[in-house]
């Protein structure tokens, strides 16, 4: 099989006896049409001739556009999860947890911005999609018992209701994905902290 | 023209000689389908289809499905637009007058949800997407002069940013389309209310 190339390809990374695009650039690739164009609007024969090499070639490293779908969106979800594990290992009070939570998922927003950006924009359309959206309930659900949680506690205003503010709290965190583009020796702390400033303390002095 | 109608029209709105819809209801359901699938994604046979009647009946309304987007993201940017005007009128310091955007705000996402929704995922591919972010551009500046203003007058927090403080606010604000919806003697104000104490005092007690 003949691969014709037009842009030049990563280095292998050592993918035995086949140099070229591993999984790892073929999805990297595909998120960003998929981001561009939408997942709906994206074929197979887009990516192969974005990545210039043949769908043959691309099916080597996935079964389906949905397989890179999925791989995508779990991507995100596993990073955002792994949060929620770290979260919930946190001594002390539900609002120290919370706190850890918008910290860490401004982290993984920034680490892992295009696949959270496709995970942000999913619609359920396909059985990958709603697992996606599941997973996503789950997390929301996880966040909304956390401000509860704290909100009991005494720790967060007991005037505005815990979903709402859960919401807005988060609503603010995926906000990133609008605006926030990555430059060099920019860290991903300081916008955790910014935000979590914000979010906690509000913007009035 | 015979109009074949799938769906009962709503009742004339006076259109004179011309009973079933009128340019109001047209548009409503195109922003609708616009918002479900897509602008891109939509046809003027889609619409049609939906809506029950030929393309010429809508042809009568409007010429183009461009100008369905126009009239569409015009209906959320000059609400937008009005209250910005409104809060430069507001004596006092820029703090006030950015709290009394970011109320009037909220109330016109509520207000206008569907076509807020259809600007905030306009992506520039055609002259009245590029004419619009254009404008969101310009009503991002005003935000952002305004915090910097309030900044200055050291009512907002000066350790962030005064870009990131503003895209961090309408972050917040905008992410209202993601999950707001209206219910039965909801009252727009009290989320506005929500919104502005979270934004400006934070989550914390």
């Amino acid at each position: 099989m003949t691969s014709v190339r037009q842009t030049p390809p990563p280095a292998s990374s050592g993918r035995r006896g086949r140099p070229g695009y591993d999984l790892e650039s073929v999805l990297r690739v595909a998120v960003k049409l998929f981001n561009d164009r939408g997942y709906d609007g994206t074929s197979m024969e887009d990516l192969s001739r974005k990545l210039g090499i043949t769908k043959s070639a691309i099916y080597h490293h996935v079964s389906s556009k949905q397989e890179l779908l999925r791989l995508a969106v779990d991507r995100a979800l596993d990073g955002l999860f792994a949060v929620v594990d770290e979260a919930e290992q946190v001594d002390g009070r539900a609002v120290e947890r919370l706190e850890y939570l918008v910290r860490g998922s401004v982290t993984v927003l920034v680490d892992r911005l295009p696949f959270v950006t496709l995970l942000l924009r999913v619609r359920g359309n396909t059985k990958v999609e709603r697992a996606a959206l599941a997973r996503r309930r789950e997390f929301d659900k996880i966040v909304s018992e956390l401000v509860r949680a704290a909100e009991n506690e005494g720790d967060i205003r007991p005037d505005i209701d815990p979903a709402v503010t859960a919401r807005l709290l988060f609503g603010m965190v995926n906000s990133l994905i609008e605006w926030y583009r990555p430059r060099r020796g920019s860290d991903p702390t300081d916008l955790a902290d910014a935000v979590a400033k914000i979010a906690f303390d509000g913007i009035r002095t």
